[in-house]
């Protein structure tokens, strides 16, 4: 039984046992803590706070509606802003040819071993075999080279959101790794790099903001190394998060330059003003429900997920507290009144009215989903005009007055959103060790940091790097080289090569 | 080659002899009329209009932005109010197991021959092939018997937008028949069949809104007959639209009580108030992309696309006509002035600024994409301070003062998006023909006519009836039972077996 197995049966154990009777005594938990086992942890707290149900396909998920509306929100934010930039929406086929699929071939190089390949349609055998996208370059540029005649034809401008498939074997993670998963993917087309150059990086700047304003992940901007970059591509940023726990870089997002190396392969070419022919420049750009993960292993903690508020299904739970003797009724209408009057100010408020759990359990199951704010109302509080108001991140209580209820919730959340980052960021930072010497390396990387290193920019150093690294933790390999670079003093030498250091890159074990 | 190879060639073709040069001369026009080869005319339309573009996989197809911008509308509109409904995103695997895939007999049968299975990733077999979701019941099915214990777990309501695969062999057709295709599918969990029955017409009200009120295409309410109804499920409804030009009805959209029959074989089951086990109702329902290729038919004429302006991604094109010693200036800034007071009272205008194309190119082009109206400003616009309004569908023109824009566009655009639809069921209703003989029916038959007959709603009368007009376009069958039904004297008996009737039903060939 492989890692999914394992989970699923877990879960439908503990799941049996927490039917309704049981529920009203027990104590919604978490078996795992997260510094003590973090994979179980993890494994743990996506499915206990209904993000993530276990397929009976090995590295399939199904996403629940608690990941879903964190998804729906993103795109919302991601599409309108894409569509200032004139991108337009298309939807191109799941599938494509093996000819078609075989015309980049360092392109192809790079995904072949994960295509899964459709062969039959009933009980009859197709023709040729068919391959599912596992992105989109090679379904897409055969049209883009139709398309495209003239520069006034350009830019081109394609995004479309959908699923694709890579069809992996190591360690199959939901969100983080999953043969198929939702995203985005850009495919632009421009006369000039310069224009492509300048989109990249706008497009980078917008997946800043997924992780650093949504989903309070900190993220460092850079450019990937020849090794890492897309296959087929001239050059990757990316955006770059870390996982303290596990010590492992994780890449958020990708935006890569294509150069003129598919427009060559595509025959995608046009007519300059002056009349000549030339090649255009491409990008191709994308992030994927991944990021839900990263959010999930950055803020989570022992009673489960930690939700920022702005990508937060619900950011404000109100929970009725009726003592023995209570005005029930009235502390009812109190709770429905909180939550009508949040809705109506744009704030996502629910109540939680079931009367078959206690309130401690509610408060407990509304922890595990990662819910930001919880409103208590008891009798103390209908008496005073007041609520409660409880903080997920760090547990705080404040009693606000009925009548400030929407400025006082809008400031804790701004604080909860901002409060996330800033501690995530600190945590980060103090993972970041900046090394000169292969010993320090070594001693950073087996310390689970974020290691900062000169490095000469050499493919075959990182190639010796990975390979003396190897091990049952998996090789270290650069993450990026930050567009934010300390100094370089000149005479500082690669850490693994002896050779002058051309730049500061990251390096360590990554997702 | 196929349907898909010839008009791809054709389309290559006319695309570059329609290169910028010749385009300036060239009227863009449609090489087929809508009543003289109607298939012709419609693989033209929705190439020519830029919705779609062939793929060289037969029965696959390329949304463009023209189309997907359509779709976008649709699922905003949908999606919002099923969320009043508390319907929740969801979404499940691509992917199921033949294992699951096969529990429901009735289920796989009628789906069976065209699924796609994935037998291979990279170079390596799979253990077992893996089928491609030609919808998902099974996939979910065996979840919902997990997470349903209690009452209180009701109702569940799933709803994902995804993409599924049938491998259909027989005419493929943009948007109408693919192998992909694009759709949302709802999957709901009731207590009881009274509440499963109510949210079926509930859909199903708003499917007809999609095809009437934003589509502009009139459809039938209507039920299923046995033989046609969801395989496994227990009764269908449906909206049913038809073509006058080929004299088929279409299947618009479809809201399936699949009753207890797929709980029955995933066990899908809750505790109800009193303690006792009870097996749980189901629905699922549906619309694809298919609605956007009814939408084309039904209002398409020889000049190409007309769009319903609920839907039309621009709604109002403006082109200066700029004649010798024009003003060419003050043209241009009245152009630009009355698009941005329309995107400013919330109406879809944009602005045709091309210098290389002429005026009238540019009419024909965006009469070819189908935009409701065209705004035409010239030197004697701008000295009257007017606009002249075209309308795409009956070509009529108006001159507006410039003071009354906004006003007068909303209302040309309402009373257009009404004519389209009173047109359309004018035509739509010319087609019915009520019978009660064999005679008449195969009269109607060969007319073209969409036929209401008398039945005695038996199996073994549709399948006799099916048999005996088996032929080159294919068989008759029910198309539905209306829910607006007329007076059946007593005494009437089924056009086909003479037997008593039961019903009025509409039968006539389909897509």
């Amino acid at each position: 039984v492989d890692q999914q197995g394992r989970r699923r049966s877990l879960f439908l154990g503990s799941w049996i046992a927490g039917k309704k009777e049981v529920k009203k005594e027990t104590k919604l938990g978490m078996a795992y803590k997260k510094d003590d086992n973090f994979g179980e942890w993890y494994s743990e707290v996506v499915v206990n706070s209904e993000m993530i149900e276990y397929y009976d396909i090995s590295g399939c998920y199904i996403l629940r509606p608690w990941a879903m509306e964190i998804w729906e929100l993103l795109k919302e934010f991601f599409d309108a802003e894409i569509k200032k930039l004139k991108l337009k929406p298309y939807y191109f086929p799941l599938f494509v040819t093996e000819n078609v699929l075989q015309k980049e071939k360092d392109h192809i190089e790079g995904f072949a071993p994960e295509v899964a390949w459709v062969t039959k349609s009933g009980k009859s055998d197709l023709e040729a075999p068919i391959a599912i996208r596992p992105t989109s370059e090679t379904v897409m540029y055969p049209y883009f080279s139709k398309w495209i005649r003239s520069h006034r034809d350009l830019p081109l401008k394609c995004n479309q959101w959908c699923n694709v498939v890579r069809w992996e074997f190591s360690n199959p993670t939901p969100f983080i790794r999953s043969r198929e998963f939702l995203w985005q993917e850009g495919h632009t087309v421009f006369a000039t790099k310069e224009e492509a150059d300048e989109e990249v990086l706008q497009i980078l700047e917008l997946y800043r903001r997924i992780y650093e304003e949504f989903l309070a992940v900190p993220v460092s901007k850079g450019r990937k190394s020849e090794m890492e970059k897309f296959a087929g591509g001239l050059y990757t940023t990316s955006v770059e998060a870390f996982i303290p726990n596990t010590g492992r870089g994780i890449q958020g997002a990708t935006s890569h330059c294509l150069g003129q190396n598919f427009a060559k392969m595509f025959d995608i070419t046009f007519e300059n003003e002056k009349g000549e022919r030339s090649m255009v420049w491409q990008n191709s750009w994308a992030y994927t429900t991944r990021s839900i993960g990263v959010m999930v292993m950055t803020h989570g903690d022992d009673k489960g997920l930690v939700l920022p508020p702005k990508v937060a299904p619900i950011q404000v739970i109100v929970i009725p507290v009726p003592f023995k003797d209570a005005d029930t009724t009235g502390i009812k209408g109190a709770c429905e009144s909180a939550v009508y009057t949040l809705n109506q100010a744009g704030i996502r408020a629910d109540l939680d009215a079931r009367e078959n759990y206690s309130p401690g359990w509610k408060y407990s199951q509304w922890e595990m989903k990662g819910v930001p704010l919880r409103i208590e109302i008891g009798p103390k509080d209908l008496a005073n005009k007041q609520v409660r108001i409880v903080r997920r991140d760090n547990g705080t209580k404040v009693d606000i007055p009925s009548t400030d209820l929407v400025e006082q919730v809008r400031v804790l959340l701004d604080g909860f959103q901002a409060n996330l980052l800033e501690t995530a960021k600190a945590k980060r930072d103090a993972c970041i060790v900046i090394i000169s010497t292969w010993d320090e390396f070594i001693a950073a990387l087996n310390d689970k940091k974020l290691i900062l290193a000169p490095w000469c920019d050499e493919e075959e150093v990182e190639k010796d790097v990975k390979a003396r690294t190897k091990g049952e933790l998996g090789a270290a390999k650069t993450l990026c080289t930050p567009f934010d670079q300390p100094d370089l003093p000149s005479g500082t030498v690669c850490f693994a090569s002896g050779k002058p250091a051309q730049k500061w890159s990251f390096w360590g074990r990554s997702y």
